[in-house]
């Protein structure tokens, strides 16, 4: 990953972070239960979005710089990128 | 929430922290970037059971028990349901 | 289902249909592969509203209306419930 | 798309074309409702199972075979496959 995809990437890690810690405090004072989902949501788009980050530094490196590498290998990291898209959700 | 909804989400809600550290780890020490999506993708999963898990709760207590709201009440009740599945992925 | 329900419904199902044809249009007419899959996207997109307007539709009548049912009906009226969260996307 | 592509893909959009008129038709004779958001659930599964296989394809060729643009248009490439992927569900 290069310096930039890590920083942000670091940022929203820090923001799912912070809000997985307010689903835990939430729950331990028994807040109302669908205002924990939303909270427990929260955490869930913040990783989503870490998700495409990280997807769009792999793409670049390679796409963009063209990977030389046999057929198979190529094949196993276009196979890769498709599991991680059918999981997504 | 009753005890034993409580007792499920505490389990699984400790699964997705366990999870969630472990996408910083493997981050910080420079992990393969699908590999780390694959883990940020199981804390996710953990957080949407926990949402099941919370929501069965919920409507255990809206339906079976019947609420005795006014239907106003009620009517946000059921804004509110559908909300949380609109959001949910 | 009540009358407006079906109305609202109606509407989205057909948005749906009309996104699935253009789908195979644009597949038989050998469109971009990325157009499609957004087209395809947007069919996904209207039917996960005619699905948020059908269990609105279904909690009113659960919640609002206080099902008088056995214990035993109530828990798999749940169950669907929490079934059909769990399977949205 | 090539040939394989294109007749895995044709098979899931028939698919999930029959998934949807069986939605129409649950609709139109008043089916339980959970039934037909299963059933529309059905219908968007094969959708995404369609966005699969269109988006192995067009990694394949863009992966496998390097693609020999200038970077501006790879850099278009990978933010629209970024794109299918965030609105993923």
């Amino acid at each position: 990953m290069d310096a930039s995809v890590k920083r942000q990437t670091l940022r929203r890690l820090a923001i799912a972070e912070g809000h997985l810690k307010r689903v835990r405090k939430m729950f331990d004072e028994d807040a109302y239960c669908l205002d924990v989902i939303h909270q427990s949501q929260a955490v869930q788009a913040a990783l989503k979005k870490v998700d495409e980050i990280i997807l769009h530094g792999h793409l670049h490196s390679c796409v963009l710089h063209d990977i030389h590498e046999p057929a198979g290998e190529k094949e196993k990291i276009v196979k890769e990128i498709v599991e991680v898209f059918s999981k997504s959700k």
